[in-house]
Formats: C-alpha cells, structure tokens, sequence
C-alpha cells in the first residue's frame, strides 16, 4: 500500500458522522488529524471550534501577487443505515476489485484528501507551491453547514481568495474529465400527521375516523401530478430554462443516457418529468422527493391498528433561480391546504442550500479545463451537477468567488448509500489533478 | 384479591402472542395451564395439537334432551408494540382505578375466564349444569384462526350444539346490556413497491428515476376518494344494505354518538363514508385501512435518499355479503392496475374471515336477552359489530349453529393498543351473566 492509501484508510476509519450527535466525538478526532496531517506538510493548520463540528483551516505563506486559491472539502459523512447490507464494515476501509469500499471514500474523503496529497507532493518536489493556498475544511456538510456562513464571515479577511477549488461532485463516467458550473440547491422538511390519541382498534373504530397512515399517502400523492411534474403551486414559477448550448453539449456527454442509468441504478424503468432528457432532469430541474416515511405496524404478519400517527421525510431539489426560503413557504402552504380532513399536520423545517451556476468558460474556467485535459488526456465535458453543495452559492455571497467543481465520484460510487466506494485511480488521478490545477491557476 | 381476581392474573401473565413465533412456548403454556384450570373444576379437559398453536376442549357429562351450548374464546393476544407507551408492562396486570390494566385483559382473557369462573360458580353452587357445555378456546384468533376450520371438521360430531356463546365483542357503555348480532369480516394484505437496486442519492439521481416512497404514497391515495369512499372496482357491489329497524334502533344506542366517539378517539375529528352515522360506518359499512408503512430514512434528521422499496400493510373490514376472496381478488387488480410507472409491486395477502349477521329475535337471542337483562337490570341494545371473528361464520357453516355474541369490551379497552384494560365491575358481571346464560337457555 502507497503512503497516500495509507493517510486515505486512517481518515476513512474515522466515524464522522455529523448528523448523529453520537458522533460528535469522532467528528472531532477527524479534525483533530486532519490539523496533524496539514502540520506536518510544513502549513499553518488551525482547528476552529464552532457551536457544532470544527472547521479547519491551512494555508503556505502567501507571496503578494499570486494568485489565491481556496480549496473546500468537508471530512463529514452520511449514516451508514441500513448497515446490514454493507458487504464490508464502513469504517473498516478495503480495496477489492480496484476500489476503496467506504462510507466517504469518495463523499468526500477520497476526493478532499487527493487536494491535499497533490499539494504534499507539490510540496515535496518543488518545496513551494505556485499560489497562495487555502484550505477550508468543514465537518458539517452533510447536515446542511449551519455554521460555516457565519465562519466565513468572520474570518472574510483572511478567506480572502480569487477563485475556490471543490471535488465533491460526479464524473460522468471513468476516465471522462469534467467540469461542473452547476448545482442544485435544497430544502428538507418533516411532515407528521396526528389522528387518535393512540393506536385503535381498526375493527373497532376502522371507518368512522381518519387514519394517519392513510392520510399521510394522500398528502405524498398531492406532490405530484401522474405525470411527474411537481404539482405545488408556484414551484416552477422561478426555474430559469436551459440554454440551448447546454441541452446540445448534455446530449452528448457519456454515461448519462437512459441505458447507464438503468444499469447503475438497477431500476425497472425511468421515470421522470415530461419533456426533458435524463441528464436534464438531473441537472436542471427540480424535484420533491419523499426520503423516508413510516407509521402503524411496522413488524412480522398482521395488526390491525389504525396508527396514532404517520411521517413523511421530503427534500426538494432546486435549481437557478428558485429560492430555498420561497420554495418552503410555498411547500408549507400546499402541504396545510392538502392535509386531508380529520388529521393535523406539523411541519418541522431542515437545513437547505441554494441552487448555483456559473460560467464554465471564464479565465479561471478555463485553467481548470486545461488542468482536466492535462491530467485526462481528453476533452473535459462541461456538465451541471444533480447533488447540492449549498455552501458553493455562500462562498459567492460572502467571499465574492466563483468555485470550479472537480469532480471525480463515479455513478455507481453509492454514496450516502450502502457499499460506497471510490477507484483508486481516481484517487491518483485526484492526486495528480491538484498538481496540475495549481499550475494551471497560476499562469491564469 | 378475590380468587377469580387471582386465576385471571395467572392467566393474564402467560404472553400468549400468537402472531410472534419467538412466543410459541408461551401460547402452549397459556393453553396448558387452562386444561389445568378447567379439570380442576371437574369437566374433562384436553390440549389438542395443531399445526399452529393448540386447542383446549373441555365438557361436563352430557346428559341426552338437554341444551347443548358450546362457549368459545381465545387465549392468544395482539402484541405488545409499542412497548414504552404502556403505563404498566403489558404481561404484569395491575389494578388501578377500578380496572384490570394487562394485554388480554378485556381481549379476549377477561371475558373467557368469566365464562368458565361462571361455571366454576354453578358447579360450586349447584354441582351439576343446566345444560351439556362444551368450552372450546384457540391460541390463534388473532391471526385469523388458520387451523380451527380444520379441527372443527375432524371434531364435528364432538362439537356438535344447538347455539354458541361467544363474548368478544362490545358492549356499548358502562352497565348498557349488549347483543351483538353481527360482525365484519377482514381480508389482509402487504404490497412492497421495489425500485432501484439500492438507496440512491437523492441529488445524484433525483428526478430520473421514480421513488418507491412516492410511488406507494400515491398507491395508498388511489384507495379512497375524497371523500372517504373506497375507491375500489367493485368494492360495494355485494354490500347488503341497513334495515331500517337497525338504522332506527342504533340512533338510540348510547356511547356511539359523535361525541363519544371524539372522546374515546382522542382525534381532531370524525371523518367516514358520507350518508351514514358514526354507528352505521362502523357496524355495517366496509373500509379500507393502512396499518402500517414503511421505507427509507427512520432515524433523526434527514438522509437524502432515494430508498430502494417501500412497503404498505392494509386491511379491509367487510361486511354482509362481501366475500374475502373475492375482495382480495378486486384488492390484487386494483393495486397492479395503480401501481405508480418505474416501479414494481409485489402483493402477499394474509389472513381473511367472512363477515356474519344473524336475527337477535330468534329462540336462543331472546334467551341471551332475558340473561342480559337479568344481570344487568336494563333492556337490551342489539348491535352490530366492527371487528372480525371470521369463525362465527365458520361455526354456522361447520356446526350449523348461530353464535350469541354476549360483548364486555367498553370503547376504551385500548384493545390491540397500548394500556389495555377490563373494569373489574365487568368481569364480575361476565361471571354472572354466564351463570344466568345457562339456565335462561336450558329452557329456551
């Protein structure tokens, strides 16, 4: 095993999972060995509390002139449930068959650490880098970053960069260098409907009250008309249209047609809104999803309860220009006006992020495509990116700098999912990137 | 503590819960001890094997001319889940505010073991019956009796009676004599909708591919109208309706009003089939009910997934003359014909019961009326009821006799709830009534 594998498996057998605040002591072991790893390369590391998870931050001695680059990843993880169906233990990394199998191996373990080994190995060849380096790394990506705006804006001075580096997002397909200059944005919300005081007898009662569960199903189908299409009032209102050179470009990037998705997901069929490409679907429209729902009996056979309660998980994808607070407001009032009778409703709002785009074809755009080229050896393929990195739009707002999306996580790398896995090539590939793009950025 | 008091506790500490196999050794226990309790009382006793869960039939020497009566229970129970919502542990029964407080208590142990304390009682005072008895008690009622049927047939000359007494069923309010004179029946099934191979990212793959949690809320919505109606083809065709003196008398019935049932139900409002009172919904309509649903994320906060299935338990209460099959039949089209695009639906049904109605007003109802207005000091209502006890009808089509349906389960026993309860005035009566049942019958 190389010595870069070997930081790879150590950062991976952290437990940093940011939304089980069981974890909380392991979040903070990661950082903990993160600010020793960014030490020990020669860089100034800080540890920086906040009212949640640290932050990290590193820098080089920065040289007036050059050009400042920040590069952002975050060493938080997704649960690991339903653990019963990971071939190898999560946090036990393993390569099998050319793969790191591992919650975060690619979301973003793998891909944020490949940043930091190409700039140890920058480092170690040349025993300087080209620019003035930044690195900001937080534990609270996937909970939605609650402290990490007010982080920026604290410490804007010293954030200070011309342009944010990121690898946290999808390669179309292996090999395939691509650039991102779009993300979707988010907002989650709980929806809890409350009938009888407790679980009755559905015999007993069964017919002359609302039943939760029942209701809860009506309410998930009010989401959608049968087509697909979003049917909440208002949710479309503020979706800019693609651009024709987008849809021309999209059509003909690998590994996003019908059949690889039909492969990678093991679905029976596609299914989506009327109109638009999977790709497009993906990349530039929204959607509501329901992520989890339960009530009633949940075991083995029968029982015969019409439940006290039921829930519904949501999240809501957006892209430009729908806005996360508009588009909650207006998912609050369709879910009150579609609650069905003889049941309340409370709604309990989560975290959520902005949509984000930019242009792929500026100064900085352009070194980081020639970058790709370099490392790759083919034309980089300029895509949007279905996931949501809210704090790529925070980074525009607060630190006035547009963020180019590196991304090296494969289709089927099942993240946030059982069995996540990253290629160690893209690993490499990942190591060697970071070499080239600070190159490339400082002639920009 | 009295010792009928005392026998009910024993009887009440076994967890006979037939549905969960882990408990198989309880549910022979249960039954064990009952063939003990009733030799005792000097009738024969025997423990039949079955497939499932075994059978106890007891008798007293039958002497030829007399009334044959069989008496039917069950010791088996609904379990326990959820468990922290109990206010004492569930097999540990307790006395408070004048009631019993155990799983069973009212369903169906504390009304069984009044039936044969009652004998007991007889027995005591008189040495002899009024009339030849036959106890017959299954460990399996509430998992739809698979193997009573069966014994039934093997055993029909044994079992051979002129009418049934049966108490598991409602009483209508505290100290309101009760005759029950019909019962829905119940069809059951599970439907799991499976879509991609694995949790998907809901960012990664939002919007292209259908979400089995979506899809089965839009399932459960396609069960109902608006309006509360079943939505079903063919659901109410075979559906007899009210008698006019049904619909006159249960407008009379105390403790089924509207207010009453608000009350009982702890819910925010009544909701049901329009055209019918909160008495004729539950006692003489069919309904379709979600008892549980499940999939995707569970835990605290949210998980971005797209789950790989999601599934709904339903069950459907009937009435006369809806036959289970052939509604499990419409059930099965229904669900194939609804299923959402882009998913697949798997169907298992469970266990059914037909629905039964006899007339209140022949020979051995007007007996079980002069027994009930005996004990009770007041005349009769005569009702129909919501649950199921799918062998009622069995009886009739095995045995050839009517079953009288003698209920003491209040509205709030929370029966297959949480903080099951028996008032003690109740089980005390139960043991009377028994004892006025008999004579009033051996001169029917």
């Amino acid at each position: 095993m190389t010595p870069q594998l070997a930081d790879l498996f150590e950062f991976l057998r952290f437990p940093s999972v940011s939304t089980d605040s069981r974890h909380a002591g392991d979040v903070r072991g990661c950082a903990g060995w993160l600010v020793a790893k960014l030490s020990a390369m020669g860089l100034g590391a800080e540890l920086h509390d906040t009212p949640g998870h640290p932050v990290v931050v590193a820098r080089n001695v920065h040289v007036p002139g050059r050009c400042t680059v920040l590069i952002y990843g975050h060493y938080d993880v997704q649960p690991v449930d339903p653990l019963a169906l990971w071939t190898s233990a999560p946090f036990a990394p393993e390569i099998r068959d050319g793969k790191i199998w591992a919650r975060g191996a690619t979301d973003n373990k793998g891909q944020m650490l490949a940043h930091l080994l190409g700039v140890e190995q920058t480092l170690r060849d040349h025993g300087d880098l080209p620019v003035n380096l930044i690195f900001l790394f937080e534990g609270e990506e996937e909970i939605g970053s609650p402290n990490l705006a007010p982080f920026l804006v604290r410490h804007r001075d010293a954030l200070r960069c011309d342009v944010i580096a990121i690898s946290d997002t999808g390669m179309v397909a292996p090999g395939v260098p691509t650039l991102g200059y779009g993300l979707r944005g988010i907002t989650c919300c709980e929806a809890v409907l409350r009938g009888p005081a407790g679980d009755l007898h559905s015999g007993l009662f069964g017919g002359a009250v609302a039943n939760p569960a029942t209701a809860i199903g009506r309410l998930i189908a009010s989401l959608h008309d049968a087509d697909g299409r979003v049917a909440i009032d208002g949710f479309y209102d503020q979706v800019r249209p693609l651009e024709n050179w987008e849809r021309r470009m999209w059509s003909q990037v690998p590994g996003v047609g019908d059949l690889e998705m039909l492969e990678t997901t093991g679905c029976p069929g596609l299914f989506g809104e009327p109109g638009y490409t999977t790709a497009e679907r993906i990349w530039a429209r929204p959607t509501a999803e329901v992520n989890g729902l339960g009530g009633g009996y949940q075991g083995e056979g029968s029982k015969t309860v019409l439940p006290a309660e039921a829930f519904v998980k949501l999240s809501f994808r957006l892209v430009p220009d729908q806005d996360p607070q508009d588009i909650m407001a207006k998912v609050t009032c369709h879910l009150a006006s579609h609650c069905p009778p003889g049941v309340t409703l409370e709604v309990t709002s989560g975290h959520d992020g902005k949509p984000y785009v930019t242009d792929p074809h500026s100064r900085y755009g352009r070194a980081a495509q020639a970058a790709l080229r370099a490392v790759f050896g083919a034309e980089p393929v300029l895509i949007r990116e279905g996931g949501s990195i809210p704090i790529v739009q925070t980074f525009r707002e607060i630190l006035g700098a547009d963020s180019l999306l590196l991304g090296l996580a494969l289709a089927d790398a099942q993240i946030h999912a059982p069995n996540e896995n990253f290629p160690v090539a893209n690993f490499e590939a990942g190591i060697r990137l970071n070499q080239a793009l600070l190159q490339h950025l400082a002639s920009a």
